[in-house]
């Protein structure tokens, strides 16, 4: 063997730093514990940010949230406890595909001989890999200075590469360890076919332009691929009005002319639904089937029209393609001669909403009147229920600004995830919708906003239990204690708060809330227990009917 | 074939719902979601009370304790969201040897069909169920009607016998479903050994009578098949003097005069460990020789010079037998003919506590003042940091009246823990210990304390930080919000706080708290940031020397 040069080679943990680095990872959220301490103390000397957070649940939705705004996210805990705490918010970033590392401090090596009873430990030293393993594109743990730089390289490329979490376990006794050899990082990437490029967009421009009501669907990869912009130029070079589906809510501005609201089968607007079904070409752009996309499968697409693009494979009709990267395809598409449509008549003004009044407030009203006040620079983070359907018709002014879990739809994601969002982007200021069942789950992570002194205007729609479950089975297990959240400043020290019931309130108290600068405000939002908007019943009825008869038979 | 006769079964979730009477289950923990409603349907029309918490965690943890004073606890939730969020209390009941049966709904079995997307689905539908394989003593899946009932059985029994958690996943169209077939309910015991008894009890029996110094090491596994009393019996009819470890403490009364103290190795009182590693002949009961019952590995124990009786064995010196259950041995013991010894002289009457004085609160005279303070009736439920090393030296004064995780060591066990004391007996009135940090992650389980109008009496040890952390190593990622926990009965809408800083406040604002019934009071104890008592300083030493050469080669 080749004599290598006696250069020194970096610590696995300052190695693993600067590659998060080199991926766009500028703050790292998590909470330290004695197996992680070390490389803790490594970040903190490095120029990323340790933002901590209360929980780690909180962790991980705030690094998902991060990951979607800035491309990549990381989040970094102790051992099971910390980690094991993570399953659910990963969990959910691997179904909604957004790019998160979890590092997790372990027992060293040189500790797990003869397998001691250590704590944090569960059933064997490799439970928490194990779990892991199930949600996560890949999981490897640092247990070879040698192999930790190569491995480390792979585990990185696989979730930028799958927009998906990855999970790197690093042994406390690895931290300072540095493997003898030198190492070159390495980008593999798999270049498209372009043969078959080509053909498909051969294909896919034949029948777009033989196409008389030709529609683009465009769905959460366009988000995650970073894609926003070649999909604008390719609905503004050739004219065809586009939808979304929520999870992809705000991939193109909804101010756009061509833009035509949420596609979400019979739970969404019919106006949508009608164009989007009856088109002759439907274009599905980084689409993702989930029930909540189809509207609980009320959606009614003939595949036998449509062109699919995803990360997976283009699809054009019942064949597909395969060994085509989802961003050349888009490009490509983006600079095709496609016959130009005319831009589409201006759509009638949305009707103007009316004033508020001294009335109480109602749901449907709520989104309305947030609809008129949402402006540029803001991010709308969402949570999961009444706030998610309503805020379907919410217009959103820029690209990347409407943010929910909208697929694996884990209560708890908004609080953290503005937490997330105000990291990664300062000039965005979060809205936090939110419901008050989740919003005791998780929103106690004020507490990090503070210390991050982010200012989110965060709205709880306050009806006291969990409403989306009502309109399935009702029973006292849906209720929960009214807690008065417009109090929380007094706890943490700082915020604004108001609890109001009325329209006219609110509209008093959100323009306070948007004076307040420098820490949160929080509006307790009291709504009617069973007010709800269209979206909300209709899922409600469709949740009902698909339990089945309570029947006698399987 | 033979033909059955033509009775109608009970549906499964009738079914679980009796077994789980069987077994002893008068509550279940846990937050509904749509994949679970039909289940909650059944068990709020049943005789088991439902016991919603504000997060899933909190409810692993609340049926954690409850399962630790009731002898079997019960969590149920929904898919994914759910069940993921259960994955670190579950863990924390797998170490700790905890018997909770985690019900998790999902996806019908007829849904499943052609693996669609539904909501909250992560990669495959068996994902949950390959997670919690990993974390419980036996996980299984309602998928067939005919078999439901025998693995129902199975699980449960699986759950008594080991006193581990286990996972019954119950898709949403078998719940109401019926076997065709009768199904008669087994509880299959594997009947201890009789020969393998009798000699290993002759054995130590003979070593017992020899012995000069033999002292008995009490620890968790007593609690767990409930032979406290059993326990109590053998040292009375023996005279031979009792130490515990921290995981096994308040596993006989610490007011007895037998009682020697916690032992914990080096970072246990020296008396306690003088004593212990001094015996000739130490007789160890349901012994779980962990890093933290050791004292990091400090203890010197000559497995020589031992006997140790566990669920999983008798061991005998460096020969061990098998086949014998843990309960017939300590029964044998304290029914068989051992020396008695003379009680121990009457110990030294503790020092006079001093009167709390003007003077601000430091951590050990937290505990001495606390000491002079627990009642009969009290149920200490101790949280993971300075609380718990602090707490070793409470004396608790009757049994199964000091909870902890002692050995997994998961902060945010103790505020939904004193939810399931308080449940599993009323007549225990919860004091909980608990870190601010740990607070931050689960104390508004508050919420579902004031939903069961318990009292307990939280005790907020705040120092800004993770102080365990600050002695191993210490920078700004240690550091936490100063929340004003003792306003927090402002947001629930009842209960009573006070912020103290003296010993005196600290005195007055207790005597507040104890008269104070139907709702909790908190009790925020402003402490220097680096205040400690003598075990935590030791403890992180002894971590900070486990850490390793921070070094450049490994």
């Amino acid at each position: 063997m080749a004599r290598t040069v006696a250069v020194e080679q970096p610590t696995i943990g300052a190695y693993l730093i600067k590659r998060l680095q080199d991926f766009g990872v500028r703050h790292v959220f998590g909470i330290p514990g004695d197996y992680v301490l070390g490389f803790y103390e490594q970040l903190a000397k490095s120029p990323i940010h340790i933002i901590g957070t209360v929980q780690e649940d909180g962790a991980g939705f705030a690094a998902d949230a991060y990951a979607r705004v800035n491309g990549i996210g990381a989040v970094c805990v102790t051992y099971c406890v910390g980690g094991l705490s993570l399953a659910n918010p990963i969990a959910g970033a691997y179904a909604e595909k957004s790019p998160v590392v979890v590092i997790s401090g372990a027992p060293g090596m040189r500790e797990r001989v003869n397998d001691p009873m250590l704590h944090h430990k569960v059933k064997s030293f490799s439970t928490q890999r194990e779990i892991f393993e199930r949600i996560t594109a890949a999981a490897i743990v640092i247990d070879d200075a040698e192999a930790a730089f190569g491995r480390i390289d792979d585990a990185l490329r696989v979730c930028w590469q799958q927009k998906r979490p990855v999970y790197i376990e690093l042994p406390r006794d690895m931290v300072d360890a540095r493997p003898r050899h030198a190492h070159v990082s390495q980008t593999v990437e798999v270049p498209t076919d372009a043969d078959a490029l080509a053909e498909a967009l051969a294909e896919a421009v034949g029948l777009l332009n033989k196409a008389k009501r030709p529609v683009i669907l465009a769905d959460v990869e366009v988000h995650r691929y970073g894609l926003g912009i070649e999909l604008t130029r390719l609905v503004e070079s050739t004219g065809i009005p586009i939808a979304v589906t929520i999870l992809g809510k705000s991939v193109i501005s909804e101010l756009h002319p061509n833009y035509l609201g949420v596609y979400e089968g019979a739970m969404g607007r019919t106006d949508v639904r009608e164009a989007v079904e009856g088109s002759d070409c439907l274009l599905m752009l980084g689409t993702f089937l989930t029930d909540v996309n189809l509207g609980v499968f009320t959606a009614k697409l003939d595949r036998s029209l449509a062109i699919e693009a995803t990360s997976e494979k283009v699809q054009v009709s019942r064949h597909r393609y395969d060994g085509i990267a989802f961003g050349d395809f888009l490009r490509a598409l983006a600079n095709a001669r496609i016959r130009k449509r005319a831009l589409p008549k201006a759509r009638a003004r949305r009707a103007k909403v009316a004033k508020p009044g001294d009335v109480p407030m109602r749901a449907t009203r709520l989104f309305e009147l947030l609809n008129d006040r949402l402006v540029d620079g803001m991010a709308v983070v969402c949570d999961v229920g009444l706030c998610l359907f309503g805020a379907i018709d919410l217009v959103i002014h820029r690209k990347t600004e409407f943010l929910a879990p909208a697929y694996y739809t884990s209560m708890g994601f908004a609080v953290p995830g503005a937490l997330g969002v105000g990291c990664a982007n300062k000039d965005l200021r979060p809205v936090v919708l939110v419901g008050d069942g989740a919003f005791q789950m998780t929103g106690m992570e004020l507490s990090s906003i503070v210390r991050q002194r982010q200012d989110p205007i965060v709205l709880v729609l306050n009806n006291r239990g969990y409403t989306t479950e009502r309109f399935i089975k009702d029973g006292r297990f849906n209720d929960i204690l009214d807690w008065r959240y417009e109090l929380l400043p007094q706890i943490l020290g700082t915020g604004w708060g108001a609890a109001v019931s009325t329209e006219a309130e609110f509209a008093a108290a959100w323009d306070r809330a948007r004076a307040h600068r420098g820490s949160f405000s929080i509006i307790n939002i009291r709504l009617e227990q069973m007010d709800h908007c269209p979206a909300l019943q209709r899922l409600g009825e469709q949740m009902a009917a698909n339990l089945g008869p309570s029947g006698k038979k399987v």
